[in-house]
């Protein structure tokens, strides 16, 4: 018998008929001899419309009272969840965050799980129910809801796969599994059988959604074999795992774009000691994230300087650095919005040179300029024209050969 | 200063707009150098919409389940009243009933308030917070969430205001408080000033919708001051409290009426020791409630029966004592769906003789017949034919010099 916790999104529970769909899975994952924990979000649009409400009574809805709000959503799937199954005959019960309880921190809306207490939960598996949790959720040392943000319910699926050692985490989704890259671009994607934690948080971070950056930090630490599936279907999934053997045999795990941000360039700095300090403490204070910066060989005592900024923040950082560069000295400034970020990601990098040149070659044979590059030990990313995107994602998997059927990984 | 506890049902708090209008009403009251407790229904039809889902979902939802689901309405309103109190410049803090904790037992959707504790509110009172509650909701010793059944806003209102000691329990609705009878049927009612809890016990029970039962109950038991008033006016309403010296000056202070019950007759059953309980304990096994009962004198050895149950049970009443009256040998029984509950109610009349008679008096002038009389200290119910309902109510009502003007008590 094995213990395995299931997670269920919105799109899964957005109506009575899928949730009533969402029952008969659990109960033939229970049926099988499994012991099963249920993850659920928010039926879809429920937290939309929560959201629409506070947004409506005041400008800055305060962010505790925000998290007493949109925490009611996933309440309601866990009531509806849990009486479908009692229907069914199975015994449920259902769970908020505070009655599991599960700890977090006070950062309401993106609050961080401390620890999560078993006992409840064990107690009632014991005696034969499925135990149905709402995600999201947590509940901080003073007492006060607290939520994970959006997205939350797959770290807390994972957090409980791995507070209550569960054999298996399975997060069911609507598409089947993680993809070589974006299918709407390129039709021959194929699925991954299973991808390294590390390839998941590249692939997750440059771009593919399909699960929660923080609950693959979460299931990394904690060793939590995740299962990506489609709750449509049967068919198996993508396992996000620890690094393995085959996995280093293949070149490239994936290609991600990503074109949320924009560039900014800042001409002629002189190029002094604390320089670098001077341009991004502003736009640190200012709570801007930047990404790539590269910053060109000083010649003759000026320096060039260009990083990108998400493009939400593009007119914010514009500003500020506008400021910052009449200070320095700079020459002058210049911002461009109309950029993209094409990544290649896979652990097999590590043992095998060449595969940047070659991501390099593939694009300008296509006549792609390269604008910016950074590099880590399992990716490579290039800023390109955003015009170019879907062309650089499609020549780039032909060329590692991600066409369906040639990752098996076995 | 004084502890001032407001509750504010679901047609006040029905959309933003309107929780604004109840914002500025509470800090008005805050304004005024008051500590503000604010106990909130869930916006009006949300609960319905609740029990929707719930009952799309299977036939007979579990009912620690549907506390589950069902709470979440309360618990959108207290963020969103929070949010607005704290947009308009003061502080202000949500709670859930586990928040408080408000304690209650175990018995899901009809749960009753086993304590409170003051600990938490009184803390947030201290620092300077406005307090919004959740109303109709606690949590069992198990840690469930459980609810007070429809209406138990008002319930809990009356709790927090006895837990805490506060100056006056303030509960807002859409009428401007306690009336002689219902305005709809007799133009000339006219409100009360001040009613005693045993009277509105009387009052409440017998038809009149303003405050729920419980809630009187435990009003009484603990001494708190309870304020019907309207959330739309500034109107002084309706005070509900301990029995004082002017109310016993009045004979009558109220007219209600009740067409919610049917009546059931056994005629000619043997007349036996034991033969009422026979008839009676089916009856109570099937949890139909049995209200009126008359039983006349025996007359060579046979009485006849007569009594009355909710019309909703009347179909399985009738069928029940049916099959009992065969076992017992009674000679037949009677059905009649269309009748009506009419009762005066007033304190003064345990110092007043003749009230009794100059109610039968009076609707014997009008030709209406009594069907039955059941008779306690403060009130008088008399059993006729529905038809005669209004007819009965305003006759009565002028008899006793209800009209506008006549109740002022002072």
């Amino acid at each position: 018998m094995a213990l395995v916790v299931q997670k269920y999104g919105g799109t899964s529970v957005g109506s009575i008929e899928r949730i009533r769909n969402v029952a008969r899975r659990v109960s033939k994952t229970f049926d099988d001899g499994n012991d099963v924990i249920v993850i659920v979000s928010a039926m879809a649009g429920e937290t939309n419309k929560l959201v629409a409400l506070a947004n409506e009574m005041c400008e800055f809805p305060s962010e505790r009272e925000y998290d007493v709000l949109v925490s009611t959503g996933e309440q309601v799937t866990i009531a509806l969840l849990s009486m479908c199954l009692q229907s069914m005959g199975y015994k449920a019960k259902s769970y908020c965050g505070w009655q599991i309880p599960m700890r977090t921190d006070s950062a309401f809306s993106k609050a961080r799980i401390e620890s999560i207490e078993d006992k409840n939960i064990r107690e009632d598996l014991k005696s034969g129910n499925i135990v149905v949790v709402a995600g999201f959720q947590g509940i901080d040392s003073e007492g006060n809801i607290a939520t994970l943000g959006r997205g939350g319910s797959d770290t807390s699926a994972v957090a409980i796969a791995a507070g209550l050692k569960a054999d298996v985490c399975e997060i069911y989704t609507d598409v089947d599994g993680i993809y070589t890259t974006d299918p709407r671009i390129v039709s021959e994607a194929s699925k991954l059988e299973k991808i390294s934690y590390d390839e998941m948080l590249e692939m997750a971070s440059l771009g593919s959604k399909v699960l929660q950056i923080r609950s693959v930090e979460f299931a990394k630490k904690f060793n939590v074999v995740v299962h990506v599936r489609s709750s449509f279907n049967d068919n198996p999934g993508t396992l996000v795992m620890k690094e393995d053997a085959d996995m280093e045999t293949v070149l490239v795990s994936g290609i991600t774009y990503n074109k949320d941000e924009a560039k900014i360039s800042v001409f002629r700095v002189p190029d002094r000691p604390g320089i670098a300090s001077k341009i991004f403490s502003p736009l640190s204070h200012a709570n801007i994230t930047v990404d790539m910066i590269i910053q060109n060989i000083s010649q003759e005592g000026y320096t060039d300087l260009t990083f990108t900024v998400p493009k939400t923040d593009f007119k914010k950082a514009f500003k500020i650095v506008e400021e910052t560069s009449k200070e320095i000295d700079a020459k002058n400034i210049k911002g461009d919005e109309s950029i993209a970020k094409v990544s290649i990601v896979g652990v097999g990098m590590r043992s095998h040179s060449g595969i940047a040149s070659k991501m390099f070659q593939t694009l300008s044979q296509e006549g792609i300029n390269i604008q910016m590059i950074s590099t880590s030990e399992i990716k490579v990313s290039c800023i390109i024209d955003a015009k170019y995107t879907e062309l650089a994602v499609r020549v780039l998997h032909e060329a590692f050969g991600l066409e369906k059927g040639e990752v098996k990984v076995e």
